[in-house]
């Protein structure tokens, strides 16, 4: 799962059927140093996220099955909202 | 989903039976800042799109159930034309 | 869809039994303005390309279904020639 | 397979039913060069792995059957804890 | 499939129970001009691949596959021992 936040709605009226009823959230991924990448995702919500919460988020066949169906058109699904995050991480270090 | 812009065309004349009939538009992805990728892609529209509108995009096997059918050899799709878009981004911000 | 250009060939005598038989081309991924990526792929052609043409490229399981079975091991075919791309695109635009 | 290190936790109380239960840890991708790379990735852990382990960790669809089910909202996950990389490298060598 | 050349070997002795017995090499990828790219992947072998070969590599669910198993924890496999590359390749060139 990528860490992101969540920045923005999206509206589609001419969409896939299957889409309708979807809510569907712009998400942000943040890097490890805490900025912002500059991809922007479109997400299927199911976990009633809103705006400048920072989210789990999953891609590909999983954001099928975590937005509720293998025949769903969407490859990004939030799957959680973060409550905290704790990370220990040397800038810099030898493999192995 | 990807935020993208439909750009173009592209014909194919030899190609797999199976992609016959399907229209086959150039996307071209948008980042945070709403500047173009330097990618292309192109993907099955099934929700007739036109040149320079923003369309959502999947991709993998996604698009296969998107393009209607999971034996399609298309990994990549226009699921949905964009009416707006909304979005609250500081450029940087600490993790917490 | 990925616009390729295919550059060549590649040989493995030893390899996976059900790749004997497929014809395995290289080819080159181009950007948004007409330039060659840095990555090379290895993709089956079903489509018969050949050298110096420009085809669209499939990856993930697509691919295997495309080059003609679920279980070869196969990430990335060949599945059409292009005759023509029609682009439009302007360098720079706000996101709205 | 990735080579990772795992260097936190996140903790999410409000997600997918199906993730109660499974440990999150975040996981921070290392290159050919021994650095860590910007990209973080959250990852289901089903080793045992602590804080500070060098870890193998699988993506995509492969994430949810290493997890323990194929319908599972996972996209990433930790297979195994290294115990030992040996790498032969030269830095730049000319493809033939 | 990806070009790439074994570079070495990765040991971890707790892993994942259907990973036993899985010949793990770690592989560098190998960009247009021959130059290694920063990513690492450790991929299982089924082909014999020895340190310092060129090889064919595929990821994601066709990994599974190649490795002998859609159950495996796998998402990187060794599908290939290269004999010969023949690339034509113009450094720029104008999308037409």
């Amino acid at each position: 799962m990528r860490i992101c936040k969540v920045v923005g709605h999206v509206w589609a009226t001419k969409k896939e059927d299957s889409l309708v009823g979807l809510k569907l959230m712009v998400v942000n991924e943040m890097d490890a140093s805490g900025r912002f990448k500059e991809d922007l995702f479109v997400a299927a919500d199911v976990v009633g996220a809103g705006v400048g919460e920072q989210v789990l988020v999953v891609g590909g066949s999983t954001a099928r099955i975590a937005a509720g169906g293998n025949e769903l058109p969407v490859d990004c699904a939030i799957v959680g909202i973060i409550d905290t995050i704790e990370v220990e991480r040397e800038k810099e270090r030898k493999a192995q």
